[in-house]
């Protein structure tokens, strides 16, 4: 093991990046970054010809462009045991049983490229599937997004059947590349439970797609090893070593165990322009309500893990930057309302806010829900509006806790991440005060590549676990947000206030009424 | 009748203005303003004592200073055939049996001055006489104000009870000044039923301050003759001529007139920094929800006026231009936002507001209510919002209308006065859409000055009513705001997203328990 190396790769929307890692001292040694030559295409295909409104593609060979970029740049002459791979998800794309993209073959045919996760051109398919029912919608609040495999499968059957036709294998760009990079069709057990509902026993529900079943595989569990690095591959590259490659992992699944987040009870809230939570339990509980979807043993062995979110957060705070500025910067205006609304007491601006910006996932799972601001007086501030709307985030996530508490899914540790999280120490404390439970942020780089790199680090037999996995390479230390005592009773009468307004089915339907 | 002329005055809080008009032709001729030598006293008397806090103060004298500079400067060698007085009330003074002020006597002592209508002291008193209720209540709403006569009566009594000794009459301001004019003590109605109560057959409800009604006097109906100019100030001013006065009316009531409002079915707003609505009607009906007061033949003979209001209004619009401000002025922020706002159709901004940012009179008569702004998304402008509250205003206005029709009073005819329905002429067409009905807009300079003289025209026999003297010497052309019917439609479901909401006890719930 002397002189061994992990890579962690991160697939994302715009650009793929990747980390070199020290097996022995978990020390991250080399970092890539490489965009994509095509980005996201939403108004034409390489060759020029338009896309239909709606749809978000990428073109595949990107991904091995990037791919061979990075491995070459931070892997080249290095000794590499595993590798990870963490990709956006669903990102599906028709291929032939050999392995390549349609999109080789057919370049001007919109429906022959990968449907990127927020192609939106499937969503009439999801509603037909869902409104079709079925027990594999239980998992699933009953419904599938139209951005997951099977509306999309669904969409080029309908709209492009000779595309399908010619699609011998219906794959997730994660397991396409693993594919790639081994030889091997290896598809992961997380892109199949919570993107094509499939279950144990149960298979695929491949009744919804006609022909779809032939086109798909059973999946691997995650930190299984998929194969090992191509030949091919090794000589473009230059890496040396066993180099196995583990089973892709959806990206906002691999970063857990980077994060300390690999046991039952942790909350794992990733702040950004939107919230998303990931939530492990070890146990079968009702499905906490409105919470997206959840699945056994395919985020991580052995445990359950439930998705939920706020659809806007970050993003409630920017809007009142950007509309009500005081400044020329986005920056000097968020510094400026930040600073100011840290100097408020909790309930001094006698304001409640409801954060639906951008509508309601958890509890209501409601997109035209509104957002809301009660309280105006003749002396309320710019500030007093801009900290309501601070705390109104810090409740709808408090909502999110509730409603795993509802269904008996313990919350004992929260774990916060992302930019938004670094950049405000003072929300992190807002958190910890409104939920009244210590907030951890962890203080790594690279949580994703290095989540990644831990996936490469089990398959490749360098950790014989994750529990192992992220002691060995995930963060080591935590910034600790404990609850301020006073704060959090404050809090509470004011969270009392934000649950009986969101609550009121009046204010709901105006809501809904005027989007 | 040749070369008569008529005096209106009006007194208000900070100064006096009065027009000298042609009787024959009811043109005006001549203007003049003189403020209060003292202003409004909160702080101190005029020799330097601090008063109390919450209170607010006038000096008698002051009125005199004010109507000898006034009459000298528009009356002087002219033949007056009548004078008008409008002024503020309730605000009553201690005085001597011969009309002296008792702040002649005591000039350090807070409590022989004029308790102006905004002093705040007498709250407590009001509360008391509230909770001990009276058939004397009924009229408005249950309760007394403690800016009325009633409440600041029992304050002197209670908290100066030798100044309640020497006390011998306790006159609104408007009565003592006719007093001083003409020498004889002629109380108004107007003063009388709604800052004291009196009813007819009842007479005052003496009995909830001892010795209250031996300090008052039975009232004259409005337009009575309350006596002639005296030889002093005749000499003083140069005034010729009969020179009857009036009695007093209250400055809200006494534009009634001169701005065409003189039959049932009217409903006359003012649109100020709060907004003022009288309603005229000419049946006893049930009391309209939230409506403050009303009184039989004491502004208009043969009639019911009815008072309700907002208690925020151009307040409300000012607040978002100083709270969010695009330029330096306040004037150039208004500019922007009406200009812009203008630009969106009903229901573009995808908001609606509730307008209490200082409470709610009608129909919840509930200070500790406060705004609400609800629909908000991520595309959601600083325009939008300004708009929202624009029409908030109107709904506002509509939910009194509303609350009148369910009492079966009518509204037949809307006037719209005051400098906000000047300078912002698309709130009347707003108005007007949200209404549903036509908005007239007086154009009359110095109403309030010309409707005192309609009553000065009327106790001196120049015109034999009020119709008669709205027609020579009122307003003759009105600004008419048409609803436009696409308009008005879509408002209508507008205002029942406002009337949902704010019919809503879990909305009002949150409102009061914030503020």
């Amino acid at each position: 093991m002397q002189d061994a190396f992990l890579i962690g790769l991160d697939f994302g929307s715009e650009s793929a990046r990747g980390v070199l890692i020290d097996a022995r001292d978990g020390r991250q040694r080399a970092y890539h970054v490489h965009p994509y030559r095509h980005g996201t295409m939403t108004q034409a295909l390489p060759g020029g010809r338009p896309t239909p409104a709606g749809f978000a593609l990428q073109d595949a060979a990107d991904y091995l462009e990037a791919a061979e970029a990075i491995l070459k740049s931070i892997g080249d002459g290095r000794d590499i045991a595993g590798i990870g791979v963490g990709f956006t998800a669903s990102s599906p794309l028709p291929a032939l049983a050999d392995g390549r993209s349609l999109s080789e073959f057919m370049p001007n045919e919109p429906h022959a490229y990968v449907k990127l996760w927020k192609h939106a051109g499937a969503q009439p398919y999801a509603d037909a599937i869902n409104r079709g029912g079925g027990t594999f919608l239980k998992n699933f609040g009953g419904r599938i997004s139209g951005e997951w495999l099977l509306a999309k499968a669904a969409q080029i059957a309908a709209e492009a059947p000779d595309v399908w036709r010619r699609t011998e294998r219906f794959i997730e760009g994660g397991d396409w590349l693993v594919w790639r990079l081994t030889g091997c069709e290896a598809r992961s057990l997380d892109f199949a439970a919570y993107k094509a509902q499939w279950a144990a026993g149960a298979g695929y529900p491949a009744h919804v797609v006609e022909g779809l079943n032939a086109r798909l595989a059973p999946p691997l569990p995650v930190g299984s090893p998929a194969g090992t690095l191509t030949d091919e591959w090794r000589k473009r590259t230059g890496i040396r070593g066993a180099a196995v490659v583990a089973v892709a992992v959806i990206d906002s699944h691999v970063a857990l165990p980077a994060v300390g987040a690999h046991a039952p009870g942790v909350l794992v809230g990733a702040l950004g322009t939107s919230a998303a939570y990931l939530v492990l339990d070890d146990g079968d509980r009702p499905m906490p309500q409105g919470a997206e979807g959840r699945a056994y043993g395919a985020a991580l062995p052995g445990l359950w893990l439930y998705e939920a979110g706020q659809p806007a957060f970050g993003d409630v705070l920017a809007w009142f930057a950007r509309t009500f500025p005081r400044y020329e910067s986005l920056d000097e205006n968020f510094a400026f309302y930040n600073r100011q609304a840290m100097a408020l007491r909790p309930g001094q601006n006698r304001l409640v806010a409801i954060d639906w910006w951008n509508g309601n996932r958890v509890p209501y799972a409601d997109k035209s829900l509104r957002g809301l601001i009660a309280g105006f007086d003749l002396s309320t501030s710019a500030i007093d509006i801009y900290r309501a709307l601070m705390d109104s985030l810090c409740f709808g996530a408090l909502s999110i806790v509730d409603s795993f508490r509802q269904s008996r899914v313990p919350i004992e540790r929260i774990v916060l991440t992302s930019g938004l999280a670094k950049s405000n120490p003072f929300l992190l404390q807002l958190m910890a005060d409104v939920i009244g439970q210590a907030a951890h942020m962890p203080k790594i780089d690279n949580p994703t590549c290095v989540g990644a790199a831990i996936h490469g680090a089990i398959a490749a037999g360098v950790a014989p676990n994750f529990q192992a996995g992220a002691e060995r390479f995930g963060a080591s230390a935590f910034d600790v947000y404990r609850p301020d005592p006073a704060r959090a009773a404050a809090f509470r009468s004011l969270y009392r206030q934000y649950r009986s307004l969101s609550g009121d089915e009046t204010v709901r339907s105006a809501a809904r009424n005027l989007g």
